[in-house]
């Protein structure tokens, strides 16, 4: 691997990253916050200086491809760096007073998390507060690029089924090139943002309210400008907007291709978009049933709740319009459970993926076949199709890994004195870039009790969980770094 | 499948097994419960003429031996058969009241699990509560007969790893005949029996409190004759006895075969012997180091509590010294993290056992290299040698179904109104055979709360787990009942 040949794709990046971090400029001079101005300017300035040094200085490298080994170190050390400069605005305003708290607040949003360190959201400044809420946007539409684009070449975890079998995304089956792929994306991404934008401003909220909800929706992000997060606005029409643009950010965004082409039969007959819904759907109703007559009076009104808490956790997003911290056992049970799904591959969700959920258990109960059978040949089907099995063991390979490391983190945040449930909990909504969870990181909660050892770890870890696991912890193997 | 053929072998169990029901009656005698003595008569007279009827009834079938999906069907009945009639002297006898409670006290027995219903454990008489115990010491040793002499044959989820690479039991590397095998182990059995029972009367226990405590020890099941469990006794010396037999019953059993033949080295040599108790030593340590000055004031105080309920967990034993519920975080995170794992394979203990988790950590890292290599071949080893590919799969499976499981089991539980951390930790003590867990099912606490619903399910959870999850679960595949 060439190290250099990395740094020079780092300086592309990070150069594509300083222009959109000139945006809040734009913002502060609309809302005359001008000594606000320099903390943007700064980055970009630090930014476009280490860019260029890198990419003049590393010339000789030029036209050399990036190998497969070089993919995974740049899209770790593209998370980083767009987290470490991203949170200096945070940080030089002394709107976020310390360093680690501003970093952990970026990391969330690149990673679309949500979790937030912030006891007063709307006390920060316009222009810092549509920053936070770009960062769920650009984190979001990075990682359908990555998913979609560039991690099938790499062959993370996972993808290589979605590849060979088509039960997801696919590079050669939408467009031969990676960059016209990528540009499709963006497409129907900005489509997504404008549709929901219009659509609450229609509802009576703001333009900078629509934005900043919009990108935390689309991101499957959860950051809001406001202290009660969504729950803010109690307008039934915002809340079913919302609830839909959730559920569609957690949908592969392949689909919206087929849909466009007309292609709806293929959407479904497809097993990770049919198993999605019906998630969302039976979720929403147990949940309705549960808060009926206990916490609302009507089934309505139960159900609008239910389905916004429901996409939310499922989808990873995170926003709130209730403390379902609060709510009967039943309820909270099932939003555990959801936990531990997450959205579709190829959408902006994250956790463990259904496709992934899908596979695993049908393969725990294809195995059981052979007990019956040890001389028959079993395999396990996913749209209609059979499933490669190579890359059904790579799936198995990640959620192993993703089941230790629950169990490592919510090791690490108890050694900092917290209870079981918040540890757990905590572990499952950073790793699964969720945001809140039970106990004291519960939905009117947040993450700024914690000590910074756990800040700093959990930002690492809101990584991991965002890049597929594999993607960062394959830095650390000593075959990685061999030749 | 020919049932009749299954139905001929299970009246021979019933018939052994009622020969079991007679020792209780020997106790009944000696304390002079000269009232209780039907309660144990009838239940044996019944599976007798039961087992007779069937015996001679189907006589045609003499000679036929069972097919492997016989196998699986007699173990299930076996278990269900011993807990339904294990139950009578409880419901007989109106010690407990209701037949519900009674079923699943007695199933908690046969598993090993050590859940129990009873609020006053020291109001049962002595025959029932030696009988109690007794459930605990058939199912452990039936579980290592059928785990080392019988699953193998089955082709039971991670034992054909076992099978090919020898890093457990292995039936035809020990004695050529399975019946040879069996007897073999009850004589490691018994001799360890023998050894603790002599070691806690020396500690000025007396023999029925020895005996009880010998047969949850070696079963890694956990009921006792006292209320407050080993907590009951303040002798250091008990503990320390106690942790030992707990440890050696986490081990797998062909070690002590090994041991006799003096082939320590392939005792130090085996993976999972190695990391079972590395695991117990480290977890022992970080413990003792958190009650330490916290709990308690002295170190190897801490240590001896520590070890104790690490040992107890980790075995999936379930007795308690110490109310460790309400220790602080470290502790509880750590033991609630040995709650995952369990015993070795091959032994009494129960959960996922080391060998598998280590198996699936191992398999989780070695896809990894792939991503780097994708034409690279990888194997993971134990035992210094490379394990066998097709049976690390079986093993994922069998992990997939059992966090699958873990899922299913929380929610009904949290159907009955139960908080998160009781529903997750009672699925986790019920699946994994421990006993106590965390909230309600702390090990100051019992399972009588519950509805009769919940009883009869975790009756059920316990069975499935005691039986590697696939004996049960095949039974519900429609696979398994086709020709």
């Amino acid at each position: 691997m060439k190290i250099p040949v990395v740094l020079r794709v780092l300086s592309v990046f990070l150069l594509i990253f300083s222009f959109f971090l000139l945006i809040p400029i734009l913002v502060a001079l609309w809302y005359g916050e001008y000594h606000l101005i320099h903390v943007f300017a700064i980055p970009v300035g630090v930014n476009t200086v280490i860019a260029l040094l890198l990419f003049i200085g590393l010339r000789s490298y030029r036209g050399l491809a990036i190998s497969i080994r070089g993919g995974f170190l740049f899209v770790s050390l593209a998370w980083i760096s767009a987290a470490a400069s991203g949170a200096m605005p945070f940080y030089l305003s002394g709107e976020i007073a310390s360093y680690t708290d501003a970093f952990f607040e970026t990391m969330s949003g690149f990673t679309t998390t949500g979790a937030s360190i912030l006891t007063n959201i709307e006390g920060l400044s316009y222009s810092l507060l549509f920053w936070r809420s770009l960062t769920h946007w650009l984190g979001g539409m990075g990682i359908v690029v990555l998913t979609v684009a560039l991690f099938p070449l790499l062959g993370i975890g996972g993808f290589q089924l979605l590849k060979a079998e088509a039960p997801g995304p696919s590079v050669d089956k939408i467009t031969p090139r990676i960059t016209e792929t990528a540009k499709i994306l963006w497409i129907i991404y900005l489509s997504l943002t404008v549709a929901e934008t219009l659509l609450l401003l229609l509802g009576g909220m703001d333009l900078f309210d629509s934005l900043t909800h919009t990108f935390g929706t689309l991101a499957t992000g959860g950051f809001s400008p406001k202290n009660s997060s969504v729950g803010f606005y109690s307008s039934g029409y915002i809340h079913v907007v919302i609830t839909i643009f959730m559920y569609l950010a957690g949908v592969n965004f392949i689909m919206y291709f087929r849909l466009v082409r007309g292609d709806t039969r293929s959407i479904i007959k497809n097993t990770e978009f049919r198993v999605y819904t019906g998630i969302f759907v039976v979720a929403s109703l147990l949940i309705a049933m549960d808060l009926y007559g206990t916490v609302y009076n009507s089934f309505s009104e139960s159900l609008r709740y239910a389905g916004f808490q429901a996409a939310s956790i499922l989808t990873t997003t995170g926003y709130a319009t209730a403390d379902f911290a609060a709510w009967p056992e039943m309820s909270r049970i099932t939003l555990f459970i959801l936990m531990f799904i997450g959205g579709s591959a190829g959408s902006t969700g994250g956790g463990m993926k259904v496709i992934r959920v899908v596979t695993i258990i049908k393969q725990g109960f294809n195995e059981m076949k052979y007990l019956v059978y040890p001389r028959g040949v079993f395999r396990i089907h996913l749209n209609g199709k059979v499933a490669k099995k190579d890359a059904v063991y790579v799936i198995t390979g990640m959620v192993f890994l993703y089941f230790f490391l629950l169990l490592v983190v919510t090791f690490v945040v108890a050694s900092a004195g917290n209870t079981i449930l918040t540890s757990f909990s905590t572990a499952l909504v950073t790793l699964g870039n969720i945001g809140p969870g039970f106990g004291k990181v519960g939905p009117t909660e947040n993450y700024a009790f914690f000590p910074d050892y756990v800040k700093w770890f959990l930002s690492f870890v809101m990584m991991v969980g965002r890049l597929e696991i594999y993607t960062v912890l394959v830095l650390f193997t000593p075959i990685f770094w061999h030749d």
